[in-house]
C-alpha cells in the first residue's frame, strides 16, 4: 500500500503494522522519530549479550530493553502500547544462529523466557545528515545502506563475540567533515564515523561486495564514511549459536515514540 | 603517608594500594586519568542491575564490567593486572541492604558469584571545568562532593528502583555556563547537568544537609548546580536488599589506566 508517512504517528503506524496492512521498510516513516533495531534472546543469554553490547557501545547502543522475562513491550516512553511480537513490519527468525525463516509476525513462537532489545538504528543521523541537506546515497538509491564486516574485533563477552561492522555512506570531503560534526550530537546513535577512505585500512576487500546490504555508488570525488553499526550486535547474536533468537528484517525497523531530537546532545 | 601523585602512574598507585600502603582517597591521584566507582553483586541480579543502569544511564554511566561471574579484574584495558579485591584503598560491605562493614580489602569474602561494575565517578568532569579555570568548591574545601535524593524517579527494574541523586557544585552563572558547555563532552561521564538554582525544584529540603558527602559553602551570587550521580546506583543496590554486596568507600575510587581525554567526545 501507498503510505503517506507525514500525517501519521508512530503508534498509528504501529497499528497499521499490528494489523499487517503494511508489510515492508519503514525508512522515511514519520520523520524526527527514532527507529530501532530487535533482538531477541532467551534470558539465560540476556546479561552476556548487555554485557556485549555495553563494552561495545558506539556499534552496540542499547535503547531501551524489556525489564521481564517474556514481556512482549518495552518501557512506555519508548513505545506506548507496543507488542514486540506483530509491531514490527517483518521479522527474522534464527535456530542455532542460522535463518530459519522470516515471518510477518511472531505470536506464535514467543516464549516466556524472551528478553527484548532495541538499538538505535543508523536512520536517526541519517535524517540529521539530510536535514543539513547532504545526500545519502543508500536513500537516494532506495537501498538499505552498505554495511561491512571489518577486520576492527570488538571486546568479546562470554559466547558473544563478532568483528565490528560498518554501514558506509559515500561522501565529497566537505561534506564529510560537516557529517561529522552533526555525528557529535548523537553519541547513542553510533555517533562520529569510525573511519573514511582506504576500505583495506580496516580490512574490506572488495568494496563493491557488501557482507550486509547494498553496494551504491560511489561517485568521482568522493570517499566512503563507515560508521559503527548495530548489525555488530547480530552477528554477534549469530555466532553465539543461541537456540532461538529473534530480530527485524534489515530495514524493517521499530518505530518508536521517542524524537531524534530528544537524544541530540546539544 | 604522603603522596606524589603527579610522579606515578595508575598501575603504580593500584600496587601501592594493594599492598595497603595507602588507605585513603584518590581524589586528585594521576590527574587526567578515569576514576571509577565499584559495585560488585551476585551473578543472579547482574542482568537486572545492568538493565537499571542502561535505563538511567545518565547517572549510573557503566565503564566496564567483568565478564565472568568471580572475577577480579576488568577488561585489561581498563586497568592492567587489576585485582578487584585489593586495588580500591577503601571497601564498603553490604548485607541484605545494609552497610554491615567498612574494611581495606575483600580478598576474604571474595564470591565466585560475584559480577563487578565500574561506573564512571564525576572526577573526571570536576578535573576538566578545573582546567577551564572554574572553582570546584568541594576540592577546595577538601570535602566530598554534596550528594542529595532527589524526588525524580528512575525507571526501575525489577529489585533496582531508586530516585535521583544528584551531586552539586555552586557556580556563579557565568561558570555554570562554560561548565554545561565543558560537560557536553562527556556524555559518559554524567554529562551536563540536570538542573541549577532552586533546589526544592528537584525535591531538595534543604542545600546544607546533603543525603551523602559533605555540604559546601555557597557564596554570594552563586547557584548550585546539579549533576547525575553514581550514587544513584548505589541507593538502588541498597534498596534491592541483596544478601552481599560491596562498593567503594567514598571517595575510594578505582583508579583506570583510561585516560579523560579518550572518552571526550570532541
Amino acid at each position: 500500500m501507498q503510505h503517506n508517512a507525514s500525517l501519521t504517528t508512530p503508534y498509528s503506524i504501529r497499528m497499521m503494522i499490528r494489523n499487517e496492512d503494511y508489510t515492508g521498510k519503514t525508512s522515511g516513516f514519520v520523520p524526527g522519530m527514532i527507529q530501532a533495531n530487535l533482538i531477541v534472546l532467551p534470558q539465560q543469554y540476556a546479561l552476556e549479550f548487555l554485557q556485549f553490547c555495553q563494552a561495545n557501545r558506539q556499534s552496540c547502543p542499547v535503547l531501551a530493553s524489556s525489564k521481564v522475562a517474556g514481556a512482549t513491550d518495552l518501557p512506555e516512553h519508548v513505545a506506548f502500547d507496543l507488542d514486540l511480537r506483530s509491531d514490527l513490519s517483518g521479522y527474522r527468525v534464527f535456530k542455532h544462529g542460522q535463518l530459519f525463516n522470516e515471518v510477518a509476525n511472531v505470536k506464535d513462537i514467543w516464549r516466556d523466557d524472551y528478553i527484548s532489545f532495541a538499538l538505535a538504528s543508523s536512520l536517526s543521523f541519517e535524517e540529521s545528515i539530510r536535514n543539513a541537506g547532504i545526500e545519502v546515497r543508500n536513500i537516494t538509491e532506495l537501498k538499505n545502506a552498505p554495511m561491512y564486516l571489518t577486520n576492527i574485533p570488538c571486546e568479546a563477552v562470554g559466547k558473544f563475540a563478532s568483528n565490528l561492522v560498518v554501514s558506509m555512506r559515500p561522501m565529497k570531503p566537505a561534506d564529510a567533515i560537516r557529517a561529522i560534526q552533526i555525528c557529535c550530537r548523537y553519541p547513542d546513535m553510533h555517533g562520529v564515523p569510525i573511519h573514511f577512505g582506504n576500505p583495506a585500512d580496516i580490512g574490506i576487500k572488495n568494496i563493491n561486495r557488501p557482507t550486509f546490504g547494498d553496494p551504491v555508488t560511489i561517485k568521482e570525488g568522493e570517499v566512503p564514511v563507515f560508521w559503527a553499526s548495530s548489525a555488530t550486535a547480530e552477528v554477534a547474536m549469530m555466532n553465539a549459536r543461541i537456540d532461538s533468537t529473534i530480530t527485524q528484517r534489515p530495514g524493517h525497523m521499530l518505530i518508536t515514540d521517542i524524537k531524534n531530537s530528544d537524544v541530540s546532545l546539544f
